[in-house]
């Protein structure tokens, strides 16, 4: 069998890279792995203030039967991209003569554009707590009452449709956004034991501002904490709890809309000369024509968008001593996840989601210096990546789209934001070529750092999207041993169903413990115990082995520890693999794997089934 | 034979899209071309304001056995990327279910990032004149004296090597930039006759400011015309008698850098405070610290490097009513070649070439609305393209080096531009994928007005590449035939020879009849006659039916016409191609091809070749 890069590796992580984060100009030292036969005739390519250079490469070492190249390279530009090139006898493939290039996107015969290069960044990291984070998302709304029992009434605003804990869920319809059962900020407090018993240490809670809905994303205020949670008392005690145990705790901002009662919308939509008029795209003032006579989101009236070309809100978000960005980083956030992070500060002729991007982390940065920056982005963020602004992104297109292409049930009916098709069912190869393509558009750090993501509350919910408790087991496999940040969705854990985003907002069955999948459970407390406990999983390489139709085989590495992770949705022909050493099973049950010298080793081929071993 | 598309076509072209150049908020018709079977499923995915958007396609007509789907867009923003949704029964590919992409990298199974979907573009987009322009490059110092015979003593300034026009060339040592052979202005103007025989009518010289070397890519000056060209009246003289023919005239202007003479330089030097100053990246104000202690191009002392940050210098560059971008189109110029453009602007923390870029075209767009604008860039410029700036680029990572690498001889060392690998020789299937791999990351506007270039001054001369007339016949009939603009090297139409820039900047043997390659020139005056009678040559669609090792075929489409190209490096197995109709040879001495409902048609299998039908 053939490994899938025939013998030649690189990735941005720690196992090949020196620094991560590196300063404006300062020398970074980078290794390439090749097979023994490439002696020579390694070159890696830079590109400075707009112009290749070329470097050629120094043999370091050999080990394990491959050779490793070293070269130095400047962090001269704020994204400094770079790619090897190798030639010599055999390096030409295809029939040609002459070289290949290496890049993110793997080896290529021919020329190929720099998007796919490598790449150092100079741009402020993210925080250095957040490689190893574990994220726990909680829908303020549906996860626990901590101030009135779950069987007595909750609150009775006047746009609400108050719920019982137990009442169903409507998906769909008008009443969909105002089902209010009453979860609160005390009700996610009281829950924190339950959460460290996943081993997640990063609360992300979707808005809890002010809104007249069940989600929070019109805010009808950004300066204070709604009331129907508990008010900023409630939030002011759930970050002190939460930090008390060494964990941080992310906000979620609306940065491209705000509600239409929001006083900012009001003032403006009632005083054209208001201070406030020229936050929002009004048809009068260069806005949208048809709508509700004003730019809102996807034409809904109640979210009217902001305009980041304002001076005026860039003040009141960033700029000012109060400012809505900063204020909740002093109040104890550790950062925001940015809601429809790839439409904010975007209209026509006007594109200021970068700059916005690095204007909302700058003002983080002086408020909180260790304080992480996540975009929502549910197609392809990589434009605004690796730009100074997002530290990663909620990674749908290059990890949730191809883990549900490749595990979703075979029979379900699977929608996806707004896609005119259902999620197909794809063979492995080409799950692994949907990540790979995305993964190599950006630089290793902001991959490492995007959200790793089975569903959220706007999707349908892994144990839906797989079928089975079995097929999930193999995506938290994939979550907890691939790069990127892993996030649980509260109730992912047990086993909570759902189709489609609204559908899976069911509120935590904390008083129906039948109703919970306790091997899910189990499956959760331990791949995130191993994640843990294993450096390679958060900072490692990657280096893909082999991807069939129905496995997926690959490397995690740094320093000294490898891992090796099999996931299989199915039973399989037998995938046998060079292993330079034995291997003893950390996860799936399998047998230790002999080292074997010049003889493949076979690996279990039964499935659904994920397993992990360290080499020895 | 499956051809390569597996029937689904688009591209950007006005064979498929109902303007290249729409008005912002403009309606635009794209039309896609199936397989009869896909009888449903069509949608088109455009990315509004950072959010996917789709439409679904309605069935146009069914024509020559394919079916033509139409949808509407708007080109909201001043890129709208769109790209094709294949789903249906048979749409999946690759062992999955679901659906396929069509972008313009073709066909995918599996998701993949925007960065090839296919582009409508609202900037201001290239002149109408220069979609069918034919483009002829002058070296001015080695193409003719106009004011001294060839015989005769040249001018003798204190830098210069004066040469007699048949001395040998130094390709190579500190002689190179300073042999100076005495070509002139009036040189130029003596031989339009030449050049109109070539069906060419753009000139574009390389620069003609003072300069103290042969290439004048140091300029001393940006506000005269070198004396030794012949002064600003030569200047005049020449851009009137291109004028009178109904021509057009571009310039080449270093943006980058000037020559360390320049007064702008020598008054920065001098003065710390001089208003100069801050025009240049001195080491003492946040320049670099080591070579000659300021920042300058590729390090080389005499060509300082100009700061676009500088408010003084896009005053003097852009700005001034005499600034040197428009002073010189008031003067004459239809436009300008920007060299090294891939570096203008950046250096470190500042990236301001696209904003750079689409400063100078705002400018030439005040003075001369139909000017055009055309980038240097060695390895990738699709980061700089369709950004309101450069209306293309000269393109030799898209064009150049996969022709010579398809037709390069396989005995002949081949450097380019820096890289340490010789050029490789490839097969078709690998030089067809880097052209589309480049092609589809730029709008098709920016293809078609990017430069196809088989070799320029600074490169070898195509003959050389080649190493045969008959493989430089199959380069000039790609470049003739291909999207994009045709480009002549001045010599290169008579079989001048050059291993390298330098190597090839070899005198025109004007009087050395002997010495012209009459079937290489009879080459060029018939495939560019071609290209001018076939408007699809120049403003049609490109589908790629097939690469082999040794062949390429496509169509070039517009309107009802529709013309069949078939290039050959050598003889190959047949080709065989279902065609739609019959079709008559128009180029290389074919017989005529029968129609074949249902019967693939045999190409000519002999090569080197070139040939081309028109289907009937």
């Amino acid at each position: 069998m053939t490994m899938l890069d025939h013998g030649y590796h690189h990735d941005g992580s720690a196992h090949h890279v020196s620094t991560l984060d590196p300063e404006p100009g300062e020398r970074v030292t980078v290794f390439l792995r090749t097979p023994p036969s490439q002696r020579s005739g390694v070159h890696v390519r830079t590109v400075r203030d707009g112009e290749p250079h070329f470097t050629e490469a120094v043999l370091d070492r050999e080990a394990d039967g491959e050779l490793w190249w070293r070269a130095d390279l400047t962090a001269h530009n704020p994204v400094t991209p770079y790619r090897f090139l190798l030639s010599g006898p055999g390096a030409g493939s295809g029939g040609g003569s002459g070289y290949r290039w290496l890049t993110a996107a793997g080896l290529s015969g021919h020329d190929l554009p720099d998007d796919t290069d490598f790449r150092l960044s100079t741009h402020p990291g993210p925080p250095a707590w957040a490689a190893d984070a574990v994220v726990y998302e909680v829908f303020p709304d549906r996860f626990d009452r901590g101030r009135t029992d779950r069987d007595g009434a909750g609150p009775r605003p006047d746009w609400a449709v108050p719920c019982d804990w137990d009442d169903p869920v409507i998906g769909r319809g008008p009443e969909t956004p105002h089902q209010l059962y009453g979860g609160d900020l005390d009700g996610v407090r009281a829950r924190l034991d339950h959460i460290a018993s996943l081993g997640a240490d990063t609360l992300w809670l979707t808005p809890v501002f002010p809104a007249r809905s069940n989600h929070r994303y019109n805010a009808s205020a950004f300066d204070r904490t709604d009331p129907l949670l508990g008010g900023d008392a409630a939030y002011r005690a759930l970050i002190d709890a939460v930090h008390e145990r060494g964990w941080r705790i992310l906000g979620d901002l609306t940065t491209n809309h705000c509600g239409d009662d929001h006083p900012w919308f009001t003032a403006a939509r009632a005083d054209q000369d208001s201070p406030e008029r020229g936050m929002f795209w009004f048809a009068d003032g260069g806005g949208t024509g048809d709508g509700p006579g004003y730019e809102a989101w996807m034409g809904v009236p109640s979210l009217p968008k902001l305009d980041w070309g304002s001076p005026a809100l860039r003040r009141r978000m960033t700029d000012d001593p109060d400012a809505v960005v900063t204020r909740w980083l002093d109040f104890g956030l550790d950062g925001w996840r940015i809601d429809v992070a790839n439409m904010t500060g975007r209209r026509g002729t006007a594109d200021l989601t970068r700059a916005t991007a690095a204007r909302i982390l700058r003002a983080m940065r002086r408020e909180h210096p260790q304080s992480l920056l996540i975009a929502e982005h549910a197609h392809d963020a990589s434009g605004d990546l690796d730009a100074g602004g997002w530290h990663g992104t909620m990674n749908y297109a290059g990890f949730t789209r191809p883990v549900w292409s490749w595990l979703r049930g075979p029979d379900t009916a699977l929608e996806f934001l707004g896609l005119p098709v259902d999620v197909p069912r794809l063979p492995g190869e080409l799950a692994a070529a949907a990540m790979r393509a995305f993964a190599a558009r950006t630089s290793w750090r902001t991959l490492a750092h995007s959200w790793s993501i089975l569903g959220s509350h706007d999707t349908a919910r892994i144990r839906t999207v797989c079928g089975s408790a079995e097929l999930a087991e193999v995506a938290c496999g994939l979550m907890f041993t691939l790069p990127g940040t892993p996030v649980v969705y509260a109730g992912d854990e047990i086993g909570l169903r759902g189709s489609w985003g609204e559908d899976g907002r069911r509120p935590m069955p904390w008083h129906r413990p039948a109703d919970w999948d306790l091997r899910t459970l189990a499956v959760h407390r331990a791949l995130a115990a191993l994640r843990r406990a294993r450096p390679a999983l958060s900072r490692g390489g990657l280096r893909m082995l082999h991807a069939g139709a129905d496995s997926l085989t690959y490397l995690r590495e740094l320093g000294t520890e490898r891992l090796l992770v099999h996931a299989a949705r199915a039973a399989h022909p037998p995938v046998r693999l060079p292993l330079p050493a034995g291997a003893d099973p950390l996860y799936g049950g399998a047998d230790p794997l002999p080292g074997t010298p010049g003889t493949p080793v076979e690996l279990p081929s039964d499935g659904p089934a994920f397993h992990v071993w360290r080499l020895r």
